[in-house]
């Protein structure tokens, strides 16, 4: 099954970016405005347009969540969140697996994850992350 | 085989961004300035740090190329910008297939293409794409 693939680098250590991804104040400032919920293992959190269960949450190091609700083609879809210090900053190796088929809203969702993976960049190295509805648009009428 | 895929919406007619994907002034301006060569179907552009065959240039359609030349993950990969007209504007659904293993650089081009993509959207619908050297960098050191 196809996967959505990304990777950007942190100028920051990955307890800092870490806490991003694990806090709701966090979510709040690079995916979505809406997020609320429980960030712990087994918790699950509302994005609002999907809920994800925390399956793994290990300091420091990764975040996996299995999308519980949502659009039709994320249920049951997986999102991985990897911490990589090397090089003065910390990676994100993301992964969103599981998709069954490469429709065009994969395609969409693929960009859509890049620009909110550089929205989390910029929110933990400046503070000034673009989380929806202000994120940075990739077509009219988003 | 894992796929890089992406879409964009871009706030112009097919005919404009076709334009942007089979001339050297268009590829010039949006994905690296160090291009040049034969962008008609057959032959090969290059663009510094790799030569991409040209396999299929259908007006307004699609453009599809192939790596004769590059990072050793890339040779034999192929390239393919669909057009498609809708919604009062052009998407361009994007896939770069043939990566043998998902390996962390091609988590990194996959964000990099999403990057670059939006700079196309950019250079067509406002003359302000970001090519290479100049392009939006997504890790320390780039």
């Amino acid at each position: 099954m196809p996967d959505i693939l990304h990777r950007v680098g942190i100028n920051a250590k990955a307890a800092k970016v870490y806490q991003a991804l694990v806090t709701i104040g966090g979510l709040r400032h690079w995916w979505t405005i809406e997020t609320k919920g429980i960030t712990q293992k087994g918790g699950v959190i509302d994005f609002g347009f999907c809920r994800m269960k925390v399956r793994e949450a290990k300091p420091g190091k990764w975040v996996h969540w299995e999308c519980v609700q949502g659009p039709v083609e994320w249920q049951g879809t997986e999102v991985t969140f990897r911490l990589v210090p090397k090089q003065g900053q910390t990676f994100i190796l993301f992964k969103h697996a599981g998709w069954k088929v490469p429709v065009e809203f994969m395609h969409h969702c693929s960009t859509k994850w890049a620009v909110f993976l550089l929205s989390l960049r910029d929110w933990v190295e400046r503070g000034e992350g673009r989380p929806a509805p202000y994120d940075l648009k990739i077509h009219l009428g988003n």
